[in-house]
C-alpha cells in the first residue's frame, strides 16, 4: 500500500532529479555518504514513522500530557517512538561525527524527518525540540556541555526545550526579566517564569535539557543584555550520573487546539521548590559568551524556522494523500444527469480535483522550497570559499521567511481543503484531516509569528547587505527564467510569466523604499510577505516543471504530467493573486495605519 | 461592561438606520409590532445569551454528548438554556401568531438569534433545527400534524431534527434509499439509516420530531421519488400524550473537530429495535404529498442556508470582538526601537489593526448581509402584490449561495485572525478563540458545501427565468452606485470602484456563458461563487458607507469612523482580490478540467 505520510517518488525527484543532493557527497563533510546512504535514512525514517508514530497520532491527541500534582503524565507510546528513532541514531543525523552523529546533509535529514513529523507532529516535536538544543550547544557550548547534555541528547537519554517567552515578552524579547546571577563557581542562578515551552516536565527521558534566556544583571538593556543558558532538570555529575533536582518546577500546562500530544508549559526557575547545592535558584550553565544568547539563538534561527516551513509542509503533506485517497474511492454525484447511472468518485469532479491540485501545488511546493533552503544550509557549512559562502548565505536569508511563513499560511490551507474534500466525514475525528488541520494551525504563530516574519523580511532582509540578498535571489531566478526561455514552448511561456511577476515584485519594493516613508512602506509588510512568497513558489514550481519537461522516456508518465499540471495550477490560480497585493503596496496605503483602537 | 458576543450598536445601525425594519411593522403581519418590541427582543435574546449560554460553551465542548449504551448523555446546562429560549417564547418567534409564534419579522428574530448562536453554537443548534422543523411542517403539514408536534416544539417540550443525508448520499439526495412503505390507515412504516442527524437521541425534550427523507416504493427515480416525512422518536397519542416508542434508533454518535455540544448522529429507522403498534418499522407521517419531499425541502432552504450564514457570521463577530478586546489590554513590543519606553497596546500595531479590520469588514459585512437577506424574506412573505413578490425572490434567489458560503469562508478566516491576533494564547483552550475557529469549520460543509453553493450560483440562480435574477440585483447595486455617486467625493469615488466590478463580473459572466461550453463554465463555479462574493460584499459595505456618511451629528464619531474605516479596507484590500478571478473565468481556465485522477 502506498504511503499516505509522504511520496518518496516526489522526494526523489526535488532530491535526486532537482536539487542533486548526491553531489553533495564530494564535499568533504558527506564524502562517506553516497545515494545509498541517504535512501537508507529515508527509508528507515519511513518505517519508524508507519510503525512508531503515525499509530499513536490520535491516541496522543485524544490523551494530552496532565500533570497528577507530582508527574506530567504522557501515553507510553511517545516514549517507545522517541526511544526508536534515537536508537536508529537519527537525532544526530545532521551532526557532526566526531559528537556521534551521522554528518547527513541536513536537507537528506530533514527529509527524512519530515516522515515523523508527517506520522506525529507532537511527538516528532520533542525530537526536534531536542536536536535543535543539541545543535545549539555544540555550537556554542564548551566541552565539558557538550559531553554533559549533547552526547546524552543524541542518545535519546536527555531531551531539549527552549526556553524564551515570557508571559510578558511573547515576540518582544528585549523585554524578558529572568534573572541569571552569577556565582563564584562559574555557575549561575536564574530566577523567573519562562511560557510556552514545549517539550518540558515529561519523565520520557532521564533528564530534560533546558535552554534558557535571561539576563545578567548589570548587562546591557534591552536585547543586547540577554545570555543563554543550560538549565538542566536534574543536575549532571562529572561522570554524566544524574544528580539532585535543579529547581526548575511546572507551573502549569497549557491547553492547546492541536498538537496536543507535547506539553506545554509554563516553567518556574528559581521559584524555591528545590534548592539544589543547598542554595536558592535554578543552577544554569552559560552557553558562549555573556550578552550574546540572542546572537546564538538568532544563529540557530533559520535553522529552526526552515523545520517550522518543514512541519507545516509534512502536516499539509499527508492531508493532501489521504483526501486523494479518499477522492479516489468515495462515490457521489455524477457528471451526466441520469440517477439510473452509478455515482462517480469524487476525484471526477472538477471542483474537488480543483481542491486536489491546489493542494498539490502548496504541498509539493512547499516542501520543494523547504528542501532547497536545507540544501542552502549544506552549501553554507561546507562553502568551499569565502565568496560562496558569502552568496549562498544572501540568497538563505531572505528565502528563510518565506520557507517559514508559506507553507504555515498555505499547507494549512491545504488542510482546509482535505477537510472540505471529505465533506462531513473531514470534520470529524474518525478520520485524519481535522487533526492535521487543529496541529498546523500552530505553525503561523510560533518560531516567530506571520507578522514577525513579515517584518523580518521587509524590514530586515531586503534592504540587508545594501540590498545583497534579493540581488542574489534575483540572479537564481533570472537563472530558471533564462533556463525555461531557452528551452521554449509551454517552460518560455511560463518563464515570461514568472519575469515578469519578479520585475513587478522588484520595481514595487524600490518605489517602497524611495519614499522614504517608513512606516508606510512597512505598514503593510504581511501583504508583502504573501506577495513575495507567491513569486518565490512561481520560481519553484517553474524549477520543478523544467525538470518534468526533461525527463526523457518516462515525460507522459502519472508523475512527470502531475508535476506540470501542478505547476500550470499554481502559475494560472495562484501567481495572479500577487498583482492586487503589488498594487496595493506601491501606493503605500494607509488605511491601517490610519485606523484607531477607538473606531473598532 | 460591553458584550463580546455581537454589537448592538452594529445591530441598531444595520437594522434601523440602514434597513429600516421599523417600516415593516407597516405592513399586516407586523402591525402589532413596533420598535419597541424589536428591542425587547434583542435585549433579551442578548441577556439568555450571556446568562445561560455563553456560560456553558467551553463545557459543552469539552464533554460532549456519550452513549452509554442506553442513552444520551448531555450536559444539564444545555436542557436549561432550551428551556429558558422556549420559555421567553423565544423559539416560535417569527412564526404566525395563530400557532403561538410571535409574529416578529425574520431578521429580527435572525438578529435576536445571532446573540445565542454567538455564545454557543452548539446549544442553540438544538434550538435551530426546531425552529427549521416546525416551520416546514407549519407550511406544508396538516393540522394532525400541526398539533402534534409543531405547538409542542414552540413550547420546547419536542426539539426538531432534520434527516436528509444518508452515508451512500451527502451532497447527492438523489441517491438516498430509506424507504416509506404505505399503511392502510394512511401512515407509513419507514426502513433506512440516515447520517449526520444533529440534535438527534439526546433526552433534553420529551420526544424529538425527526423529519425525514424518503423515497415510497413504486415512485419515480431520483429526487423526484423523494417524500417528507414525520418519524418521532416517541408516538404520539391524540391528546398529545407521550405514547410508544418508534423504532427509530441511534446507530452511532459522530465525534466531530468542533460543534462537539451537539449530538451529531446515524439514525436507524426500522431496524426492529422496537415495533411500535406490534409491527415493523418506524412509524412516519407523510407531510404534504408523495413524492414532493425535496420541494419541500428547497421552499425552506433558503431561510436554512441564510441560517448557516448568520451562525458563520456570530462565531466571526465574537472572536473579532474578543480580539479586539485582548488586542487593546495586551502590551507587546513598541513602535519606537527604545527598549526603555513601556510596551504599546498591540492594538497599534499597523498588523494588528490591518488584522482587526480585515475581521471587521468580514463580521460586519456578513452580519449586513444576512440580516438584508432575511429581510428580503419578510417581504417575500408579506408581500404585497405579485410583483413586488417576484422581485423580492429574484434578488434573494441569487444572494442566498452568498449569505450562507460567504460568512462560512470569510467569518472563519475572522476567526483564524482572532487567533493569530492572540497569538500563542488565541491557540489554547484557556482563550475562546480557537473553539470559534473549530466550531466555525463546519459551516462551508453543511446545508449544502461551499462547491453545491457554486453550482446554485453559476449553474441555477445566474440563469434561471432568462437571467432575472442577477438583473434584479444588478439593480439593486446600480440604484446603490447612483445614490453613491451622487453623494460626491469618497462615496463617489467607491461606487465607481463598484460600478466597474460590477460591470466586469457581468460582462465576464456573459463570456462564459456565451461560448455554449457548460462544462468549462461550471468547472471554476467555486472561483466564481467567490468573486461573486466579494462584489457583492462591496455593495454591501457601499450601502453603509452611505449610511455613514450622512450621519449628522455623530458623523465624527468612533462608531461612523469605524464603519467608513472598515468600508475602505474592503475596497481597498478585499475587493481587488477579484480581478484575476475574474480573469481565470473569462479564460475557462480548463487546468482542473484536464487533470486526471492518476495525476495527484
Amino acid at each position: 500500500m502506498k504511503s499516505t505520510l509522504l511520496s518518496r517518488r516526489d522526494l526523489d525527484f526535488l532530491l535526486y532529479e532537482w536539487l542533486r543532493v548526491d553531489e553533495l557527497t564530494k564535499r568533504q563533510r558527506f564524502a562517506e555518504h553516497s545515494r545509498d546512504t541517504f535512501d537508507g535514512v529515508l527509508d528507515l525514517s519511513e518505517e519508524l514513522a508507519e510503525k512508531y508514530f503515525a499509530p499513536h497520532n490520535k491516541k496522543s491527541d485524544a490523551n494530552e500530557p496532565t500533570f497528577d500534582g507530582t508527574r506530567v503524565v504522557v501515553i507510553d507510546e511517545v516514549r517507545e517512538a522517541i526511544e526508536a528513532f534515537a536508537q536508529a541514531d537519527l537525532i544526530g543525523a545532521s551532526m557532526d561525527e566526531a559528537l556521534g552523529g551521522a554528518q547527513l546533509p541536513v536537507c537528506v535529514a530533514q527529509a527524512a524527518f519530515a516522515y515523523v513529523s508527517a506520522a506525529n507532529v507532537s511527538t516528532s516535536g520533542y525530537l526536534m525540540l531536542t536536536i535543535a538544543n543539541a545543535n545549539l550547544i555544540a555550537k556554542f557550548g564548551d566541552d565539558e556541555q557538550i559531553d554533559s547534555f549533547v552526547k546524552p541528547m543524541l542518545a535519546g537519554r536527555f531531551s531539549g526545550t527552549m526556553a524564551l517567552s515570557e508571559t510578558q515578552a511573547g515576540s518582544s524579547l528585549a523585554d524578558i526579566v529572568t534573572r541569571a546571577e552569577p556565582r563564584d563557581d562559574g555557575s549561575y542562578r536564574l530566577f523567573g517564569s519562562k511560557m510556552w515551552i514545549s517539550g518540558a516536565e515529561h519523565e520520557l527521558t532521564d533528564n530534560i535539557v533546558n535552554l534558557v534566556l535571561a539576563k545578567i544583571p548589570g548587562g546591557p538593556a534591552g536585547t543586547k543584555g540577554i545570555s543563554l543558558f543550560v538549565v538542566p532538570k536534574y543536575l549532571v555529575g562529572a561522570d554524566g550520573s544524574i544528580g539532585e533536582r535543579n529547581d526548575v518546577t511546572l507551573a502549569g500546562l497549557n491547553h492547546k487546539m492541536g498538537q496536543r500530544g507535547i506539553s506545554n508549559t509554563v516553567l518556574n526557575f528559581g521559584e524555591g521548590v528545590h534548592t539544589p547545592n543547598g542554595e536558592a535558584g535554578a543552577v544554569g550553565y552559560l552557553v558562549g559568551e555573556p550578552h550574546r544568547g540572542l546572537m546564538y539563538m538568532f544563529h540557530m534561527m533559520n535553522e529552526a524556522r526552515l523545520a517550522v516551513g518543514m512541519g507545516a509542509v509534512s502536516l499539509g503533506y499527508t492531508g493532501y494523500l489521504k483526501s486523494v485517497e479518499y477522492a479516489r474511492i468515495r462515490a457521489q454525484g455524477r457528471l451526466v444527469k441520469d440517477s439510473s447511472t452509478p455515482q462517480v468518485p469524487i476525484v471526477d469532479h472538477a471542483d474537488v480535483k480543483r481542491m486536489l491540485l491546489a493542494q498539490k501545488s502548496y504541498v509539493e511546493g512547499g516542501l520543494a522550497l523547504g528542501l532547497y533552503c536545507t540544501k542552502l544550509i549544506d552549501l553554507q557549512r561546507t562553502a568551499e570559499s569565502a565568496e560562496e559562502a558569502e552568496h549562498v548565505t544572501d540568497l538563505l536569508d531572505i528565502l528563510v521567511p518565506v520557507a517559514k511563513s508559506w507553507p504555515s499560511q498555505w499547507c494549512l490551507e491545504a488542510n482546509s481543503l482535505a477537510i472540505q474534500v471529505h465533506g462531513g466525514y473531514g470534520y470529524t475525528r474518525e478520520y485524519d484531516v481535522e487533526q492535521h488541520y487543529r496541529d498546523n494551525r500552530l505553525n503561523p504563530i510560533h518560531e516567530g509569528t506571520h507578522g514577525i516574519q513579515s517584518l523580518d523580511l521587509l524590514g530586515r532582509k531586503v534592504t540587508q547587505r545594501d540590498g545583497a540578498s534579493i540581488a542574489e535571489l534575483g540572479r537564481a531566478v533570472a537563472a530558471t527564467i533564462a533556463q525555461g526561455t531557452a528551452a521554449g514552448g509551454e517552460a518560455a511561456e511560463l518563464a515570461a510569466l514568472l519575469d515578469s511577476s519578479w520585475q513587478r515584485l522588484v520595481e514595487v519594493t524600490t518605489a517602497m523604499f524611495a519614499t522614504g516613508d517608513a512606516e508606510a512602506t512597512l505598514a503593510n509588510s504581511a501583504i508583502y510577505l504573501e506577495a513575495f512568497g507567491h513569486v518565490v513558489m512561481a520560481w519553484i514550481w517553474l524549477e520543478q516543471f523544467i525538470v518534468a519537461e526533461n525527463a526523457d522516456e518516462d515525460f507522459s508518465s502519472d508523475f512527470y504530467s502531475g508535476k506540470r499540471q501542478a505547476a500550470r495550477y499554481f502559475f494560472r490560480y495562484e501567481l495572479p493573486r500577487t498583482a492586487p497585493q503589488l498594487d496595493l503596496l506601491e501606493a503605500l496605503d494607509r488605511t491601517t495605519l490610519e485606523m484607531r483602537s477607538a473606531w473598532f
